[in-house]
């Protein structure tokens, strides 16, 4: 508690830092994400409607009544204020900041209309779209956030261990998920970091299948995306299994799909940017004849969101850093056929890539 | 499928209807619930970016390259149109719009960049933030929507059923979570409604207290809030237990919120105001001396959103109509003490009311 309190002190300093740096005069956060992350609280996710952050004084935090003793608990070293409204809760955020001298307002993300409100409402004041100050901060993890990742790591590992273990002929992808899920809850879990996709049969293809009522049949390739979500952080894990003996072909792309992910595995160093490690995927499914078929990005940051910066994607400028944590995931989906598809959860680091999840990947 | 396909093409030609009377030319939907209700499609919610609708012409739905085999299988009755690029999707949705002619575009939700890329790319066109097009459609449920709810309900029902049975001392939070979401997985669930909230002890004093790993001690209130995700819609339902024997006062908030829930339940018909139900519930517990912790609104509607229009509070002067369907959940919670919260999930019928969620209530 102690430590965390520590941590949030610390982000809120950096924060200002960067603010007066750029001459904000305050910063207005309403992303839950950004909020937890700021105080290091995953129930803040949830409780506190918004944030006002100036490097003038403490911070201030505005709950509703309703959330206001959870508040209280979790938060000591900012000050409180309870929503007068639930009609226009951003009524009693405008008051305050009314009361402020800033003149230059920076903020995380705001609906049309609320941003419409908040210009009405303080009209003399200049506010600025710049969800970038903390997308950056948030992307470089410290020791106690990778330790967190990992164990989210590692109940995505469970999951997936007791979703394979359901899989055989006859089973209906959701009940499928539903052993995963399971075995993460039973082990910790918050809850999951997005829906669990167990794509079977031709859904493979769909590389956001979800999951169905469709029964796995015999000959079936099935796709199995699964994350927790832990302390307000997030995994995510892909395998791909077959229903009985794979045939020559679905063994094909599963090994192009393995070569293009270790590949990348073996490569990924601070400096490198995220079009280039994509590019390096790319280019081995391109020597192995399926690159046409590698239709979404190879991968993306996760940590308080389960999408974030950095980016692995084919025009992504993200240059890698250490302490980014980001997904692995190249796959191959042959239209109105089958699709492949291999994750992992990875550290950036200085020394090297370090591999969060551990499922094995069977050989064939 | 084809039941399906005539419920989307209906529901665009009510809302085209819409557009014409308040001189709207094109319709722009970013909102997932909008987009998945008027495609009658639960698996478009995920995978497509945008949809516009016209009175002139096809709705177009806008999707990547990735989604879009999952979005052809989905829908018949549109135009598809892949995204150029992921950076900014809009850009897609920006040409398209340039060769309509339409002048007064309505919209129902948009971050501010996305409102401010549109306006500087169409600056001849004016956009208009106008949301309770939809959320006014939707809030009335066909029969076809009141049984997919009332499935979600009874798998809320079995959900609930299980998480009750791990109750006692000795067992975590979300343990009894995990055994309350697997039964509403393994009946076929899409996932939770909402993060599951199993709050004991001090922490059942806080309305959003969702789990910890907290271990249930002999004597705590117990307050499970659960809800599941079926076919795109939702379900919501709360009881509180208590492990072992409850104290007079706790079995003197636990008759209140009864009461007062009961009340409710008898009297709710068409016709009444959103601030006239909650205010029912709120004399019931003025009366036994609790209204003063009774701290959130009385309910909200449920359907493709979890939260949706009409809405049970104090200042809402929304009027009940034949096929709503509304959470009725009273509660009071007690400041460092434990808190009471019993909610059920109701049709709002020209007939009375008919309680969606079954699960029994203990009676003390």
């Amino acid at each position: 508690m102690r430590s965390l309190r520590n941590k949030s002190r610390r982000r809120v300093a950096d924060l200002n830092i960067e603010l007066t740096k750029l001459g904000f005069h305050a910063y207005l956060c309403a992303s839950p994400s950004n909020i937890q992350y700021l105080t290091a609280s995953s129930p803040l996710r949830r409780a506190a409607h918004a944030m006002l952050v100036t490097p003038e004084a403490r911070p201030i935090l505005f709950t509703s009544l309703m959330d206001s003793a959870l508040v209280k608990n979790e938060v000591k070293d900012m000050d409180l204020e309870i929503l007068r409204t639930s009609e226009n809760p951003d009524e009693s955020v405008a008051e305050r900041l009314q009361d402020f001298p800033a003149e230059k307002i920076g903020f995380d993300e705001l609906s049309f209309p609320r941003f419409q409100f908040f210009r009405k409402k303080l009209s003399k004041r200049k506010f600025e779209h710049r969800p970038e100050i903390l997308s950056r901060m948030r992307q470089v993890k410290d020791e106690a956030e990778l330790e967190i990742l990992k164990a989210a790591a590692k109940i995505a590992d469970a999951g997936l261990e007791a979703a394979v273990e359901a899989v055989k002929a006859g089973v209906k992808e959701y009940e499928v998920a539903a052993e995963g899920e399971y075995a993460m809850r039973k082990k910790g879990a918050e809850g999951c970091a997005f829906d669990t996709t167990v794509a079977s049969g031709l859904r493979s293809s769909f590389p956001h299948g979800g999951c169905t009522d469709r029964r796995l049949r015999e000959g079936d390739t099935v796709v199995i995306d699964i994350g927790a979500r832990f302390a307000g952080y997030h995994s995510d894990l892909t395998r791909t299994v077959f229903v009985g003996k794979p045939s020559p072909r679905q063994i094909k792309v599963y090994r192009a799909v393995c070569k293009a992910q270790s590949e990348v595995l073996k490569r990924l160093f601070p400096g490198l940017k995220g079009w280039e490690v994509d590019a390096m995927a790319r280019k081995v499914l391109s020597e192995e004849g399926f690159d046409a078929y590698f239709i979404h990005s190879l991968g993306h940051g996760v940590g308080v969101d389960v999408h974030e910066a950095p980016r692995l994607s084919a025009r992504s400028q993200d240059v890698l850093q250490h302490g980014n944590v980001v997904t692995v995931e190249p796959g191959v989906y042959l239209p109105r056929s089958f699709g492949v598809r291999i994750e992992d959860l990875v550290a950036v680091t200085r020394s090297g890539p370090r591999l969060l999840t551990e499922s094995q990947k069977r050989v064939y």
